[in-house]
């Protein structure tokens, strides 16, 4: 419900804006009846889990939206990193350059590895590796460059690759905000050694859950697709020897999820259409708050975006901190996260033998940004209910600010 | 098609004994339609993918099924292993002591744990660890022993838990083919520090896709829950500092395959009982011919089995070798394949740092089993051919042998 006066607000004990929670994912979904038809002919083949014909067609199209030659399913995103940092070690204990701006799930997926992983601070702009910041954290200990290609940019992939090919040091990405992304004009898949996108429910391709792997070579995805069942012996691919230990696991996708995401591909265009709408009316509504910026897409005029997130920036001007205007939007009902806050470096749940540089731009920019809902459950008119709030926000701010303390120190 | 002639076997190019494959993976199917009504609840709700309330349901089903306290699903058993391995390491690199007459994939689960597989050999008749073995095996490198709880027998349980409970080492059950199987009158479930289980579409219980661990260790519980979902630090649980570093990943279950698990449990006696009725069709027809064995379930007069698997031992009265026989086996339509064979210590993808030792008693049993066709797609007719087809081999074995020779000659 919209608010009239501050005693209105959910953190003063008013009535929620939003009854429902309001989501960060993208939550797309195909008609159920869709998807209930073509479970059958799996269900009927009794033809559930391995490698079956609907995760054969998947990759195919896959590989034609992404125009690259390969496409491995697996079970999950993560999974797929993990994989991949496996294979570049080459059987060597060394490190894996990242971004300590990022994903919380990485150091860990290292060292599952067995690798350790090396933080590197980001650019203030795209958010992701910089090719100066990745230099000096090249060593002889590193086995791969994890480049984690942002919602609002790729990054610098070619200067990004270079550096990679003149220290001998495999380059990847980890691609799952930049699916329908480009680069140059073409569409992130065939970048790199190979790039992980992400099924999950939450992401633009919504296969329930899962993840693949892109890459044009051949050989890599032949040993991909060894590792993800098992590395059995009796299926070892004719090249696996020149990658060392390849450690199998079970990391295949099955027909549940390659039924949905199939459905999802056919979708994703007008989702990423709906997803523009909703930035731009974020956008609109933003413009008019002095102290917030919503964080933009960059280069989108020249190169292909998704627009699946919407992230505040929290400027000095704004009245609030931006933990308080989390929480405000929280009680609200807004099922909303500060954006990679902490960074990686400082939240890690093992320092042994992980070293804790100064990174400051990944440390500043933890402290700004708030992660808007976004996703099939927002309405344009849900948007404008936020920004309206943000308005009112900074309207009251005395007030509000005064009732909070009084809630601190009561 | 019965052979009335050498001729007729499919390996000199007589028609297929079995015209579509029999397979030896369980493959129970719900009625479609129960599946796909149960499925409409979490599409709809588009809940799909974190610990959801069919996640939720399961879990609790299946700690009354096995009587434990707690149920832990997670995406698949390798993981669960694999988690375990990590957690019981503490943070050390060492070595994780397993049968080496065993599943394939667990030397890789244990150095994705940052642990070394330590093979030890197995009973002669349980094929599982045995004490004497184990105890010769633990150093202080030792992380935990995983003791494999296999189809005919769960192995002498009490006197392992109490030789990790003398070394202070934790002591964990891999009990994928135990699932239904008891010791001591009890059902498999609340033994040792935790229990790994399989629910592929293979195994007794089928949810596609999927595993779980059961352990009635409350902190543990808790930790590996926190575990599975990246370890994420604003869900750290109270109890997890005395882990040590715990390595997250994505590993849950989503809503799919615990909808179909639901499905299955609730079959699962019923599985069971047909599984009996196949294997006695199999007990009488082997019987009959000399120089085969099939492999008995130990105890069975008083304990529970799941009499999921016909394993065929190949004794040295035979015509044929154990692979000659598996050769001309699959070339009838029988998916099968020999049994836990070669044993692991001799197929490693990786011998950098792992010591291969002699195990003659489990290179002596990987060279005689097969994995005959079991499960839902085979009928007791089904059964019944397979038996003629031995008796038919043993009566024209001088014929078929020198056919066999000029084939490998010709």
């Amino acid at each position: 419900m919209r608010k009239k006066t501050v005693a209105d607000l959910a953190i003063f004990g008013g009535p929620r804006l939003f009854a429902s929670s309001r989501p960060i994912g993208q939550l797309d979904a195909p008609p159920v009846a869709d998807y209930l038809e073509l479970l059958r002919v799996p269900f009927e083949a009794r033809y559930l889990a391995n490698d079956g014909p609907l995760v054969r067609r998947l990759e195919v199209a896959l590989c034609e939206y992404h125009q690259v030659r390969n496409c491995v399913a697996v079970a999950n995103a993560g999974l797929g990193l993990t994989m991949l940092m496996q294979l570049f070690a080459r059987g060597r204990q060394g490190e894996v350059i990242m971004p300590a701006f990022s994903y919380r799930g990485l150091p860990h997926f290292a060292q599952w590895a067995g690798q350790i992983p090396r933080f590197c601070d980001v650019d203030p702009i795209t958010h992701g590796l910089d090719p100066a910041t990745v230099e000096g954290c090249i060593t002889d200990q590193t086995t791969s460059i994890l480049v984690v290609c942002n919602f609002n940019s790729p990054g610098p992939l070619d200067r990004l690759c270079k550096l990679g090919e003149k220290h001998s040091v495999p380059v990847f990405l980890d691609s799952v905000y930049g699916l329908g992304s480009s680069y140059k004009r073409q569409l992130l898949g065939g970048f790199a050694r190979a790039e992980v996108y992400s099924t999950h429910a939450t992401k633009l391709l919504n296969g329930f859950e899962g993840g693949y792997i892109t890459t044009n070579d051949d050989d890599l995805a032949a040993v991909l697709r060894w590792q993800r069942n098992f590395s059995l012996p009796a299926q070892r691919p004719s090249g696996a020897d020149e990658w060392g230990p390849v450690l199998g696991l079970n990391a295949k996708l099955n027909e549940l999820h390659a039924a949905m995401a199939l459905l999802s591909l056919q979708r994703l265009d007008g989702v990423i259409e709906r997803n523009k709408a909703r930035y731009n009316a974020y956008s609109a509504a933003i413009a008019r708050i002095d102290g917030l910026t919503l964080l933009p897409y960059i280069d989108d005029a020249t190169e292909r975006r998704n627009y699946q997130m919407a992230v505040l920036d929290v400027g000095a001007r704004w009245p609030f901190t931006r933990d308080q205007t989390l929480t405000l939007l929280k009680a609200e009902g807004a099922a909303i996260s500060p954006y990679y806050s902490p960074p990686l470096h400082k939240t890690l749940n093992s320092t042994e033998s992980i070293s804790v540089p100064e990174l400051p731009v990944s440390e500043d920019l933890a402290t700004r940004f708030i992660q808007l809902p976004v996703g099939e459950l927002m309405s344009l008119d849900d948007v404008a209910e936020i920004g309206a709030f943000l308005s009112f926000m900074q309207e009251h701010h005395a007030d509000i600010s005064a009732r909070l303390r009084a809630i601190k120190h009561g």
